[in-house]
């Protein structure tokens, strides 16, 4: 019987990661649908190989630095055999469900630096920010490191609540985007001589679309899973993540007028936003806090990218990084009592480690792409960026037959 | 121990939910496939929307109208603190996978009307259809609602059984989208003055087929988590989900002389079939079952079609309708322990929920769309049907960079 | 409580049934997107119905060849009424699950002769193999017929261990495969008149890539449910899973220099290395198992194409073949306790297993093809080739509106 609450837990966190991990191909996808065709096999093998270098580097050097574990011990032990391991190998699947975390971080600003960043230099930010930038902040609000939590619950009563990482994943991958973006420029003819967007149309909605399904399919994992065991897993999370996600919808249907594109990222600026108080807040806040967050994705987008002057591809920066601590301090507004949530949180708390995540993940952004850009360089040659990354990198369209001319 | 029973429960219904919830990407892509290129983008964002409208009804009226259950207490209460909420959410979930069903109403019909049929009347359709329509039969035959199946039971020794919504969900979707198509009339194009049909060819048949294996992997979900809890979990409705789908992909073949739309919906049909009786029949009676949908799908489709000259779209009047219907009653027949079922059926409990189902649904149908059809209106005008309604209702086409010559 | 505990395999067991069924549509859509245009059509045909029949053929005739079991007896001794049939219908479930392997037999020999092959014959062989070659095999491996593992374990002191089928499935598949290719010649123009390879470029990365992903998802099914029960439920396995997956990617994108069809292929000939050895290896070895595995595929493929001139289409026969049989020997090492790993195998059991594995599949595959070719006869006419299966076989195109001009 023991064992049976062993394997059960086993099996749901195995869940949440496959779902998770199935998130990925819905990066992929969502960024073949928004650039151009000739930019679409890049972005493919970006995010999978982005997901192969997270899982080996936090594998041997992130997982460590957030949470102390180390798995260079045999399969006997790891599989539960003392040491800290769990039964059955629950700790393995933990760090299976985890990876799929970490991995999100450049698979996020992999929308923002599309269709122009060169490949390898991608690929060590991916080494840096998964090994190290990650898991300080991650190590700092899920496992306790560096007093913060403590400091923040003996000051305002309560720690920082991000259940499942609106701030710890989607905002540090948002701002580290936003910088990461801003080092990079403007693709080759965003703007104008006089500084005016040109719009520069994605490649398909279809696969723009198939890539927000596998998204929002996945997200229940992301979300419900996060409890880690069976005796603590939550239905209340799983309707949250729902409502937020329809309420990210019918906002963003109404503020982007119809717009495809901000219908289907409508859903997943939602699902950014209630992470972090999903267990706590009650339906309809989420779906006010999804709601919420898909008029903000409309509206920061559309400033981004014609005000500011920002070329966010897949716009990561308002999605992630402001839907994101949208949804940090949101938890500590919808997650009180007296807005039928079930309280334990401190908006001081919500505010300050939202600002600290988001300001520590710009800079962050800056550190690790400044640094690449000034020894390896961030972009493609204009030669390469004008014959796309795919033939320019990869040697070969998303197309190939159809270039021969059948 | 008590506890990880509900937490069992709560993350066995959840999945459930999640792959019900993944159907409806399949009916987006299964749309976008079938329909032509300039109405690709409007199956798409159709279906999300609906899909958010659909939650929102069904949390604040529909489950309430079906289950007396109201959602607006406290999040502690919800979470499982008395008032009839179960432990961990689980009343939460097992709303979330309710809604998933309730929800394919108009994601069914939206096969039907595509093409021709104007935004936001879809959009208050499917608010009365999920507030309204569906719950009142959902609550008659799943929660005993106004003593229908009590009388039945009386007078026929057994409830109307319809495990997983062969009638409740998928013949009543289907009877009302005949209401719809027959209200909204024929595509532009689609008869010559004569009568006779002119071929519409879809546009894709890999994303009809990717909605169709959305599909079918949901379905799993659809039925065997209908059980609702693990002590229920039975393995004969996983087996006779998957012969069914297997005898309706077979004959379809045959019947339909290997032609791959038939082949992908004939999967679909074998499923619509044996959802009323997956529970109780045999995996060779299900096959049976199966098949049998998997002709009468091609056979009422080209009758639908070319006899009838009724226009809808992808067929889901013989899908969902005239399968569905076949499977409420052969689930009296199948299901007999005569024919190795587990028995406790009537076959005329059988024949008269499904005659009232699909009666009530087409008059529904009538209803809805008549007055919408007298109000708003229902069809887009002649040069926007022309135009598409991609770049009528959304302005953008289901590839802008292929637009612009790229 | 007790039946709690079959509740929850039951579920188990159907995860990974539902998740090695949507591999299927994997299957599918990797070979729409690396075949030609014109072959779209057939390739997702081909799968769809290869699947069933494979279902019904091993319903009626390969389950009880290699397990005994028959299940031509009442719905309720089935559903757990004794007759050796578990509570909850756990049985058809792993039936189910089991159904799912067996149908990856014809799903791989697809990809291997796609292009060029009739439709019915191709039935005719999946009837044959699934009925028979497979079972017959799989029997003597996992079901301990005919005192081979039983001889190998008094011999070499360890039976031949093959925990999710890296030879038993894969291994078997693509050595049938390789004997069809033979069998069926290369494409017309895959090589000019002095036996130089002439490149024929695939239809659509994206397509492609799709495939890959929905069978990296679904082979954390494959693999961590072959437990078969939440006792024995392992999270070594979906570590070692994960890590043979990234393994493959990485190697391949080095190995194939980043072309995208390598990367997306290393993925899935580290998961068919892993499947063998990946209860009992560590991460780190399943790390090398897997960029093995990536390496060997890239370089086997194009030793195959290039060299041999073996018009293995999709390359099933290095992918699935040799690096199913690198799988089998390398858990032979890569499981010894002096590796980390959790040891009890032996390395000349694996070896002689994969040898007569892939041996017997190699023979069976020039039987039941050789057989079919003197009979049936097995390739379409050089006019039907030329014009492609889709329309020659299936009477219809991929974009059939697009053929037509719009």
């Amino acid at each position: 019987m023991n064992s049976t609450g062993v394997g059960g837990d086993v099996f749901f966190v195995l869940v949440g990661a496959i779902l998770v991990f199935a998130m990925h191909g819905g990066f992929a996808f969502l960024e073949v649908g928004t650039v151009r065709h000739k930019n679409q096999v890049n972005a493919l093998v970006k995010i999978l190989v982005d997901f192969a270098l997270s899982t080996v580097t936090y594998f041997f050097v992130g997982y460590a630095f957030a949470y102390g574990t180390t798995f260079l011990v045999d399969a006997a032990t790891l599989s539960g055999g003392g040491g800290g391991f769990e039964l059955q190998g629950l700790t393995l699947v933990k760090f299976f469900f985890l990876t799929t975390f970490a991995a999100a971080i450049p698979a996020i600003i992999s929308g923002g630096i599309a269709e122009r960043m060169k490949f390898w230099p991608q690929c060590v930010a991916t080494v840096a920010l998964v090994g190290i930038v990650y898991p300080l902040y991650e190590g700092i609000v899920w496992n306790g490191n560096f007093g913060f939590q403590a400091w923040l619950e003996a000051t305002f009563g309560a720690q920082f609540h991000d259940f499942a990482g609106s701030v710890v994943v989607h905002g540090v991958g948002g701002w580290i985007a936003l910088g990461a973006v801003l080092l990079l420029g403007a693709r080759m003819g965003r703007y104008d001589s006089k500084g005016r967007p040109i719009g520069i149309p994605p490649s398909s909605l279809p696969w723009l679309a198939m890539g927000s399904w596998m998204l929002c399919v996945g997200w229940f994992g992301f979300n419900v899973m996060t409890a880690g065991s069976l005796d603590a897993a939550s239905g209340l999370v799983a309707i949250n993540s729902l409502m937020a996600m329809v309420g990210g919808i019918l906002a963003a249907l109404v503020v982007g007028k119809n717009d495809p594109g901000f219908v289907h990222n409508g859903a997943l600026a939602g699902l950014v936003a209630v992470c972090a108080g999903s267990d706590i807040m009650h339906p309809i806040g989420s779906l006010i806090v999804g709601a919420g967050a898909g008029a903000i994705f409309v509206i920061g987008f559309e400033m981004c990218q014609n005000k500011l002057k920002v070329d966010d591809v897949l716009g990561v920066w308002p999605l992630h990084g402001i839907c994101g601590a949208w949804g940090g301090i949101a938890a500590g507004i919808f997650g009180l009592e007296s807005l039928g949530g079930l309280g334990g949180v401190s908006l001081m708390s919500q505010i300050i480690g939202t600002v600290v995540g988001a300001t520590y993940a710009l800079a962050a952004g800056f550190v690790v792409y400044g640094i690449l850009k000034s020894t390896m360089g961030l972009r493609l040659s204009q030669e390469d960026e004008h014959l796309g990354a795919d033939l320019a990198i990869h040697k070969i369209s998303a197309n190939p037959e159809h270039d021969l001319g059948r």
